[in-house]
């Protein structure tokens, strides 16, 4: 058993690690924060934890944080993250960090997609980025982990194997991304109206049109696997559902293929992986089929008449977009089975 | 290790059931069957359970579900129960059934309901009414089980303490169920335009107006539990969500008394119970609560101009209302601990 | 053509009222107000607005509003209608208040349900309850109106045949409505974390446990079409729409009666009412069907068991239960044909 | 007043034709036919309609529609459209014909795309793309149009100022499509799983990857305009609401240029067009803000990165998508104002 703490408990994307930890066969949990509701009991906070959790929301406080575990995961804003880590490695606590601030390499990145500059660059240079499926082998040494974005776990995961395998073009990569209300932004109970039920019931939308920052980690991760910079142009969307996240990626082949044989290329670029599921040409992936777990349901179509490969995925943005994928990362960091906590199946429908 | 069969695994209720025991630490799942989809993989027609099942789907031969399983989930539609448990049970198997068919102990009940006669009033006389908040005891002993409907576990929960106490009048009970679209008829996948996604969504509507076959179930228990016939005026509705079954009961007290009162009166009635919530005086229940687990979160507030008592109940119309109820009845019939299989929190929001 | 205002344009109240009369025959709309967003043009708030007006949100002043205007709605919270009318009223305009301050005639039951006295007494001697199914008469002739609350609408129109000729004991009422997130409580855009989509979605719950004060209204139109005071146990429900209210009444009958016999009071009752349409025997009224309209679509089924009568009906709270009511009570208070501005049919699904 | 009838009646599509066109200034609605529901009262098949049309549904005979209606709207598969055509043109009356059957011009294109030959090649030629914006001069004397497919009203708009004005490269355009459910492929009242509340809900899926047929009217109206042949990669998307399409369109531009000048093309383009709105830079389109009407909400942001144009645009797929469209066809081919029978705001939220 370890001891785990959660920092920025009470949003959702805390919240949910709080969900599977409490289950999680090796780790106690032991402290979680909240700026906002400090004092307030967690179970009375999210009341589907009632009984499951004695725990008291408590302020943010690094040092204690570390005092108390030997893992924290940090589910706060960016900028809040770069604060605290500092502090907990230096106390010698293990870091998963679900913000964005120490997933992309370059500090110059950053200052672009961000508009600040990075102020703890010495961790940043030591953080690996938390995505198991392109990292596993840096993850089991880490100490500080950069957990993905939910739409860059979800696009780089659609487009991987084509970029490894040199497959692709690197100009003209379009991704479109929608999410649920969970996570396009909802960050915790964040109350813009936009995020209000009668503005986002039936409703689509698009937001973030060529400024989204998930857009950086993405040109990063395929960009290093194809070993050559690339561009992609993003748009996310905020579909009417509570999660869900789902990636069409459209990729210009580098030469011709049919969709058979891109598939094989996935299929063994993603063999023995717990948690991606490559389906059969002639399947689809929902969202649906993933709520709740940290899958991530996938598949490829060529399309013949524009030489493009259409790259299909589903994610629960809290779970392979979020939380579970954090708890993925734990359990590599710490050698735990890369199941623990995460056996649950989606829940369906 | 027991080995348990899956009658019926292609409706959402069998397919919950499946999702619940492929992870349950004490079951070994045999055999599945469905008469629509035999020779299918199971993994293909629920694609959220791909890579966690190899099961096909069999054709339903009570017969070979005996040879392969020690105990037996129905869920079947009412009437097919009837034909399939006198076969198990001369086999040896014991069953856990789903459906209507042997929930009213008296015969006449059932026909007046169902408006057909009971075909086997043998295992009839033996079936023990499957809601572990009332029938613990009986279920421990147990080799046919009648699992509760939806709308008679939120009701019956909503209320018991109230009857049991002497606490409530036996006349002018009004019930007032709500359920998301997976329970209020839409058995496994059937295609009824009222439930297609555009005539259901952005809608609410009552239905089975003053003939609701749950009501039985409720004036059965509940007048056990007072000791004298009573007569529930119970109005079902459909609404637009997935999940989630909330009871709205409204019960004319015998005397005067507080909200505090009674909500003493429910906290001793459920103390120890692992699956009922009851709530704070000023908190609320809601289904959201409650998604995918076998929680029942309840509340009584007492409304002193009308001296009755208006209960509200919680639950998830797959969870507490169906498959995960089985499963508790399955825990208590085995000896196993209740929350086997049963661990994973609710997924919220 | 009559010159109207809408004090309070910003909440979906006064959108809606918007939206109404932006395409009345006999409107110009001279005069739209907004405290929060004053000087903002009403298209950039309501983007559906785009193009079809060009008026700007002003600040709430009644003695502008009472030169510009002959009409004067008010969508504001109780207790600022009641600064606003003695105002309005003085300087000759008439008003149709969608608030509830007008709607008690009893200044005691004002200050019972809203826990404040009403500082405009003389006021509300002279207000006519904006019912026009039950008020028409007085309707033509007001210069005040008190447009009547969403449950209330929904529920009295449910039940109003049964106390109107006496079939209905007047012990034992309970009502039971659900209503979809742009009326129950989300007043305008109020950002309260229990109207995020990521909470009221999916999700099912009871509010105002006894003590929803439109219980007050109904029980005042109830208590007077049946002359003597009587009780409505009444509980509200938030359910995931955006528009539409569904409600569910259980009346216990004086005497026995048939669903058939019953009905014909029904449409003998509603006959001639253009709103009003009583479905026959075998249907169901549903809130889809009355979508962005006036129509209140409703029915009864006698429950011979407990011989209750079970009313239910199906309102846009928007519509009959809101602005479209509203303009309905404008076109009788200026004589207009009733269907002025209200031509339009609902839209389904 | 002109004489006009529906084949097809019983679909979403003529539905919402019979919706608009029974409170049509200028229309009298004479014959609606439905196969599946002929001698059904239309009120009670779709009850939004009660008292509101006492026609009742026949069985599709051409002679007859020709003999009832001047103009007769098609709502019918594609294939049923040819065999109904050319017995109505034969007798004089004039079609608006909203299936797929006349809108590719080169019979080779229906061929490839529809896997079937098309059958009345003498009246495709002298069909006109109904699509006004881009074909007005030619509706005005036409007397039959295709009116546009769902998806391609959407992406042909969003991108037509684009090309017309040669700023759009001709190769690696993507587009992707999102549609609530009662446009993508539930035409009518199929009960298709998929399209099932339990299935659809909380679910995002992409479907007809590579294949779907609207792909081939983009590239017929987009190429016109280029004056080129061009490809476009089309995905469309199932997301859970029932009204609403939404298009993101990225289209690599010729030049470099701000969003700005790209937006002067836009309303210069789109100048005194009644339905279709340009949004300032900034703003964004959401389908909430068009539901129920004729309008297309649109924009454009230029991604410099990339060197990409966004464009999003916002229809209800029923609306501008489909009958909306239609009727605005209708009043082009008849000479009346474009706004009659159109003149109802959208209905938001």
């Amino acid at each position: 058993m370890i001891r785990v703490g959660v920092a920025g408990a009470s949003g959702y994307m805390g919240a949910e690690l709080v969900r599977l930890l409490v289950r999680h066969p090796h780790v106690e949990l032991t402290d979680v924060t909240s700026e906002r509701l400090a004092g307030e009991p967690l179970a009375k906070v999210y009341p589907h934890l009632r009984g499951l959790t004695s725990l008291t929301l408590q302020g943010l406080d690094a040092e204690r944080l570390a005092a108390e575990a030997q893992v924290v995961f940090l589910a706060l804003p960016h900028m809040e993250s770069q604060r605290a880590v500092p502090v907990l490695r230096r106390r010698g606590a293990k870091v998963i960090d679900l913000s964005a601030d120490y997933r992309l390499h370059d500090p110059n990145d950053y200052t672009v997609w961000y508009q600040t500059s990075h102020d703890d660059q010495g961790n940043l240079a030591e953080a690996v980025y938390g995505l198991p499926e392109l990292h596993r082998k840096s993850l089991a040494g880490a100490s500080l982990v950069a957990s993905t974005g939910c739409y860059a776990a979800g696009a780089i995961l659609a487009m991987a194997p084509l970029f490894k395998n040199g497959l692709a073009r690197l100009e003209g990569v379009v991704v479109d991304g929608k999410s649920g209300v969970t996570g396009a932004g909802a960050q915790g109970r964040n109350v813009d109206p936009m995020y209000l039920f009668t503005e986002a019931n039936e409703n689509i939308q698009a937001y973030g049109l060529a400024t989204h920052r998930h857009t950086a980690e993405m040109e990063q991760e395929l960009g290093a696997l194809a070993g050559a910079p690339l561009r992609v142009q993003f748009t996310p969307h905020l579909v009417p559902l509570n999660r869900g996240l789902f990636t069409t990626a459209s990729v210009p082949l580098a030469a011709s293929m049919s969709t058979g044989e891109v598939l094989d290329v996935y299929r063994e670029f993603y063999a023995g992986e717990p948690f991606v599921r490559v389906l059969d040409e002639g399947q689809r992936p929902t969202t649906r089929s993933v709520v709740g777990s940290n899958y991530c349901d996938l598949t490829v179509v060529v399309d013949r008449r524009t030489n493009r490969a259409v790259c299909v995925s589903a994610i629960d943005n809290l779970g392979k977009g979020g939380s579970a994928n954090g708890v993925q990362n734990l359990n590599i960091v710490c050698g735990f089975s890369e199941h623990a906590g995460l056996e649950a199946p989606p829940v369906y429908p």
